[in-house]
C-alpha cells in the first residue's frame, strides 16, 4: 500500500521545492534551510512543552493555531534564538519578513524554526543575504540540501519519502528531520518537517500528526532532555488532487504510512544520538495500563545505567528491572519477564535463564529489542533508546567552544 | 553548639563497636561490615521507593516498622541480593540468623543491608565464616573498617562524627555511608548508618530522620537512578544518659547537628559520584512554591546537558534555564536570574551579564554554587549534583565484569 522511496525528501510531494545554503552562522557548513510550496498549504504542528520556548516556536505556533495557510518554512541551524528576549523575538520576525519579501508572499505564510546554541543573539545580518541565496537556490532536488542545513551535532542526513497507493491514486509524503542530543520524551522533541501533496483539512491533519508524533518522536530518548526549540510540522498542499477525509477508506492507509514515516524519522534520530553506537527498541507488554507501560518504557529508555550497560553489551537485566521499579508504574517484580530479541533472560519468580554467551551476541548487534513483560494487565508501549558513551560526554562538555 | 570530629565514625557514640572484614564476595577488598551496640537501640529508618526492593530492605524495614529494639547492623557489599526471589530472601534471613547466633542475640535484633550487583545469588556460604570473623573483630575503633567494607565503586571512605553540646551535657552522632552511582532523588538513595548515644523515643527519632533525609540524601543526583537497596538507618542507644524529647530545647540543637551531618554525608556521596570531578550546589530561590523549587532543583541536578557543561566548565546558562523549563514547575523565563557563586550571569528579561573569563574561573573550581532565582514566589530548595564525565561511562559500561 505504501513504500519508502530511496533518497527521498520533502521535495518528493508535488509542488514542493527546497534549498539548503551556508549563510555564516556556522563556521563552514550549511546553516539555512528553506522549504517552499508553490500553492498554499494546510499546516499542522506540535511544539515543545518546555516552558522556555524559543522565539520562532512562539511565532510558528501562533500561525498554526490560527489555521492560516502557509507556503514556506525557513529554518536556521547553529543558533537556537532561545532565551534571547525581545531582541530575539524581533530577529525572528525579521527573518520571517525577509523571507516573505524574497518569496513575494506574506510574512504569515512563512513558518520559522531555529536550532543550535541557546542564549546567544542570532547574527541576523547574516540571514539577510542568506535568505535571498536560499530563495534563489530553491529546486525540486533541494530536499537533501535542506536536510543538511538543519543539522547540528547530527552525523547523518535524515531525509525520507513515502509513496502511498490509495484508492483514488497516488499521494506522497516527504520528510527531513534533525536531532541528536537533547532528545527526550514529552512531545515534539526535535525538528521534523513533513510535506505531502494529499488534500486534507486542518483539524484532521492536526489530529493524525499528533497521534503519529505520540507513538514516534514522543517515544525516543537520547538524554532525557526536552529542548526549547522542538517542533514537528506537517504541510499539505493538495496538489495530488486526492482528498482524504475522516470517512474515507484511504485515511487508514495514509495514517499507517504517516505513522511508519514518523517512527523511521524518530529511530533515525535515536540511532544518530550523540555518541550513540546502538539503537535499542524497548517493547513493554502486559503492564497494568497503557500509561503504566509508557512510564516503564520511558524509565528504561532514559536510564543512564541501562544505557551504559547497552554500550558495554552487558546483559544487566537487573538494571532494566530496577528502572521499571522506579518508573512510578505498578510493578510486581516476581511477575516480570525479560528477553533480548527472542532470547529469554528472566522468567517470572526471578527464574533466570540467562545464557551469557547468547545474550552477548545479541547485545553486540547494532539493533535489537529488549522485551519487558510486566505480567499485570494488557498495557503496551514501544520506546526507542540508544547507548550512553564517552562520546556523548565529549560532544556535550565542549559543545559551545 | 556542635562540631565535627576529625576521623570520626559510627563508633564515636558511647557503647558502639564496629568492624569491617573480607569474606570473599569481592575479589580482595573488605566486603562485610558490622555495627554493634552493647545495649539495645531505638532504630529509625527510611528505605528506597523503588518497587523492586531487595530482600534485606524488606526484612530490615519490617523490624523498624514494628518498633523493635535492635543491637546490630550487618551489611555486605559486592552483591545486592536484589531480584533473587525466594532463595535470596532465605539467604538474607540466614545472614541475619548467623549474625544473631554469633553475637548471642535474637535475629530480630539484627538489621541487614546489602549493596552491589543486582540479580546474582549471594554466595551465602562465604558469609558464615565471614560473620564470625566480623564479630571477633568488633572494636571501638572499627568504624573506619566498617566504612571501607560497605564501599562498592566509591573511591573515598565516608565516615563522620559530630560532638553536640546540649544543656544536659554532651551527646554524639556517628555515621558511615556509601553510594556513588545509582544516586538519585526520591528518598534514601544509598546506604547510610548513623549512631547516637542520645536517648530519644522512636516516633521522634523517625520524624527527625525523615526530615534530615529529605533535605540531604533526597536532594542529590549522580545519575537520576534510584536503587533497589537504598536505606538510611539511625540507631540511638541512650548511653549518654541525656534524653531528648519533643519539648526539650536540646531538640533544636540536636536536629541542626543531625541535618548538617546528613548534608555532609550526602555531599560526600555526590562529590564521589562515579567519575565526578566537581561538587555543585544548586540553590533555587523564589519559585512559586516549595514544591516547584524542588522540581526545578531536581531537573537541573539531573540534567545530562547541565552535568556535561559542568564537566566542561562551560558557562552554559541556557541549559540551566532549559532544564528549569522542562521541570514541570511554573516558570516565566523573563523573570529568571542565574548566578555562579556571587557572579551574576543572567538577569531578568534575558539581560546577559555573563563575563566568560570570570565565569570560567568559578566553573573551574572543585566546588561552587549555581543560584537560580525564579522570581515568582518564595519557594526554596537546595540540591547537590556532580558532573557527568567519560569515567562515569567507563565505570558503568563494564561494572559487572
Amino acid at each position: 500500500m505504501y513504500q519508502f522511496i530511496e533518497n527521498g525528501s520533502v521535495t518528493v510531494p508535488k509542488g514542493f521545492k527546497a534549498s539548503g545554503v551556508f549563510c555564516g552562522i556556522k563556521k563552514k557548513k550549511k546553516d539555512l534551510a528553506l522549504i517552499y510550496s508553490d500553492t498554499p498549504c494546510i499546516a499542522a504542528g506540535t511544539f515543545t512543552l518546555n516552558k522556555v520556548k524559543a522565539a520562532p516556536i512562539l511565532i510558528t505556533r501562533d500561525i498554526i493555531e490560527k489555521n492560516q495557510k502557509v507556503k514556506a518554512v525557513l529554518i536556521n541551524s547553529g543558533n537556537a534564538n532561545a532565551c534571547t528576549g525581545d531582541p530575539g523575538h524581533k530577529d525572528a520576525l525579521l527573518m520571517q519578513k525577509w523571507c516573505a519579501e524574497s518569496l513575494h508572499i506574506l510574512p504569515e505564510e512563512v513558518l520559522i524554526g531555529s536550532t543550535g546554541v541557546i542564549g546567544q543573539k542570532l547574527p541576523i545580518e547574516k540571514l539577510f543575504s542568506g535568505i535571498n541565496h536560499a530563495v534563489e537556490n530553491l529546486s525540486h532536488h533541494g530536499g537533501m540540501d535542506a536536510a543538511k542545513a538543519i543539522m547540528t551535532t547530527d552525523t547523518k542526513i535524515k531525509s525520507f519519502a513515502v509513496c502511498i497507493q490509495l484508492n483514488g491514486g497516488i499521494v506522497t509524503l516527504g520528510a527531513i528531520c534533525k536531532g541528536s542530543g537533547m532528545i527526550a520524551p514529552n512531545m515534539a522533541t526535535m525538528l521534523g518537517f513533513i510535506t505531502t501533496d494529499a488534500d486534507i483539512e486542518k483539524s484532521l491533519l492536526q489530529k493524525i500528526l499528533l497521534e503519529a508524533v505520540d507513538i514516534s518522536f514522543n517515544k525516543i530518548s537520547v538524554d532525557g532532555e526536552s529542548s526549547t526549540n522542538d517542533m514537528v510540522l506537517l504541510l499539505a498542499n493538495g496538489q495530488s488532487g486526492i482528498s482524504i477525509n475522516e470517512s474515507s477508506d484511504d485515511l487508514i492507509i495514509f495514517v499507517e504510512a504517516l505513522n511508519t514515516l514518523c517512527k523511521e524519522m524518530a529511530k533515525s534520530i535515536v540511532s544518530d544520538g550523540e555518541g550513540a553506537t546502538k539503537l535499542v527498541t524497548i517493547s513493554v507488554k502486559n503492564a497494568k495500563s497503557k500509561n503504566d507501560a509508557d512510564l516503564i518504557g520511558k524509565s528504561i529508555a532514559n536510564s543512564s545505567l541501562v544505557k551504559t550497560a547497552i554500550y558495554g553489551a552487558d546483559a544487566n537485566w537487573g538494571r532494566i528491572l530496577s528502572a521499571a521499579g522506579h518508573s512510578g508504574a505498578e510493578i510486581d517484580p516476581t511477575k516480570v519477564s525479560i528477553s533480548f530479541n527472542e532470547l529469554p533472560v528472566l522468567l517470572p519468580n526471578f527464574n533466570l535463564t540467562l545464557d551469557e554467551n547468547s545474550a552477548h551476541k545479541i547485545l553486540s548487534l547494532p539493533e535489537y529489542v529488549i522485551n519487558v513483560d510486566i505480567g499485570l494487565g494488557s498495557g503496551e508501549a514501544t520506546w526507542w533508546t540508544c547507548d550512553l558513551t564517552e562520546d556523548y560526554i565529549k560532544i556535550n562538555s565542549d559543545y559551545r567552544s
